[in-house]
């Protein structure tokens, strides 16, 4: 066994304990919820999603101590609330697929759709108060809202293209850092952990998330589609201002950069010139740069690994660590 | 000033300090939050709504012995959760107004309307745990959760004509009961009140509820649209199983059962034959039915208020018990 296949296995059997999670609450459920939202639960909780997010929050809670039943029981709120906004987003963006199956508001319409949302939106916070207590809740909740803002954030930049990196971070903290960090934070408070220990696995799962983040721009424009599954130059088409564009238009001379506002300002011009846009991006660096700040956040994010190193589970921590590598390798 | 004015000063008063417990929310969201998210919450808090789940809260915490501002507090999250539901409910109807004015839908789009629900849902459960505690979130998210389930049931029973009353009663108690008798509840649980306290309560607000809606459907058929704003036979039109038409469908002959179920099965009869189904209901006693049901829900509401009769707040047992009348008297 190599040590990525090491990490896998040990991950796979927490994946496993938080599906198992899943539809012991499920079941529970079966006997006093409608069918057809029951039906729609399942559609969308089991769909091939890795449950980064409870798988998260179970090793935190490890590496601070606690590995119980409820822990899961606890961590699987995560892939609710998770579930609960990719169902809006798909909403939102009228989405025809998600994970290569039909998207829940094409298979069972809008209505549906926002309606499941809503109901595991409201779960996953009773769970959160139930098991988590009031701190876990606040953090949830403020992770919730914060995705929200966020949106907002994103929609209030759609055709502003001289972003700044500061506004495109106060989004991407929203969108994705502030669940992952609460995932990571959650698990210690469960665990009784300390602060030390709560700052530190906060600041993990931001730098994760943002990681993430960034390296799903740089797959939009350098991705194998036959890896990740969609076609390059989403972003660009649809105005999107994402880290690769954002540093090259701060780079490049005056006639580049107004070659590149031109394009973006144009609809059909987004959509078809893709390589000169690609090229433009390469030449300023735009992409190292992205990959660069992405690696600066991982190394952050390892770096508060370092207070856990004496303690027993070192096999956690080397977990969060490949996670954190995984996160730059990824091809998909 | 006559017994239903002082009630009414009452009311007013506190759903001042309701509206106050709102505003100074919002303004402490203002720094960190999105403008157009602050616009949209302001206009989707602050458009005429009656406080009516808030000020049960409020009233149900007096009652047992509490009346401070944290109550407040507590109670704005019923009035975040309620508008939160209407968001995505007009998002789902498709609803071109919301009490006069345009719908956050049609003025600011579906994105908006879905995800300042999405954000109202999330405060509203952060508040509840804050200050309510566990057993106050558990009622609060189940009754979140019990609203997604009743929308699902009537989903399903849309063109089951021969809907039992039983169903109906279902429905309407997750759609409508289970929120109002949870902020009756929560109140006492605020305020530390006992297991019969906490019952009378849950009794109270769940009859006022269904109650309500019971009203609501006889508006549908015999409003005054002067008073209502909105014209009559809209459930017909839309084939909605309401009670009266229930009643009347049980108790009609073989031969006029036939008559009305050709025209629910009829999308152009059910919005052309409203005068013909109303005769139909009123010579089974589908109205009078469903009259009677509503004055026997709010007699049981208004007997579970004997417990708190030895109490100091005569006054806001007064203001319950005028609240049950005016639900039977109401117009609009």
């Amino acid at each position: 066994m190599t040590d990525t296949e090491r990490l896998l296995a040990v991950l796979r059997e927490d994946a496993a304990r938080i599906d198992a999670a899943m539809r012991e609450d499920l079941q529970s459920l079966a006997p006093t919820v409608d069918n057809l939202l029951l039906e729609v639960l399942e559609y969308s909780l089991f769909n091939g999603g890795k449950r980064i997010r409870p798988l998260l929050v179970v090793i935190a809670a490890r590496l601070s101590g606690r590995d119980d039943d409820e822990v899961y029981q606890l961590a699987k709120a995560f892939e609710y609330l998770h579930a609960a906004t990719l169902l809006h987003d798909d909403v939102i963006d009228n989405a025809e697929t998600r994970r290569g199956k039909p998207s829940v508001n094409k298979q069972y319409g809008l209505v549906t759709a926002i309606l499941t949302g809503d109901f595991l939106h409201a779960r996953s916070m009773a769970i959160v108060g139930q098991i988590g207590g009031r701190d876990a809740l606040a953090l949830f909740s403020g992770a919730a809202t914060g995705m929200v803002d966020g949106e907002f954030m994103q929609l209030r930049n759609a055709g502003i293209y001289n972003l700044s990196e500061s506004d495109y971070h106060d989004v991407i903290i929203g969108k994705t850092g502030m669940l992952i960090a609460a995932a990571c934070e959650i698990g210690v408070v469960c665990a009784g952990g300390g602060a030390l220990e709560r700052r530190a696995m906060c600041v993990y799962g931001t730098e994760l998330g943002c990681a993430f983040q960034m390296i799903d721009d740089l797959l939009d424009y350098q991705g194998d589609a036959n890896k990740t599954g969609k076609s390059v130059g989403n972003d660009l088409a649809e105005g999107k201002m994402t880290l690769p564009l954002i540093l090259a238009l701060h780079q490049a001379d005056q006639k580049d950069r107004e070659r590149l506002l031109a394009i973006l300002a144009d609809d059909s011009a987004r959509r078809h010139a893709f390589d000169e846009v690609y090229n433009l991006i390469d030449k300023y660096g735009g992409f190292t740069g992205t990959r660069k700040r992405a690696e600066n956040s991982i190394s952050i994010a390892v770096k508060q690994l370092e207070i856990f190193t004496e303690r027993v589970s070192l096999q956690d921590v080397a977990v969060l660590q490949g996670l954190a590598e995984y996160v730059l390798r990824r091809e998909k």
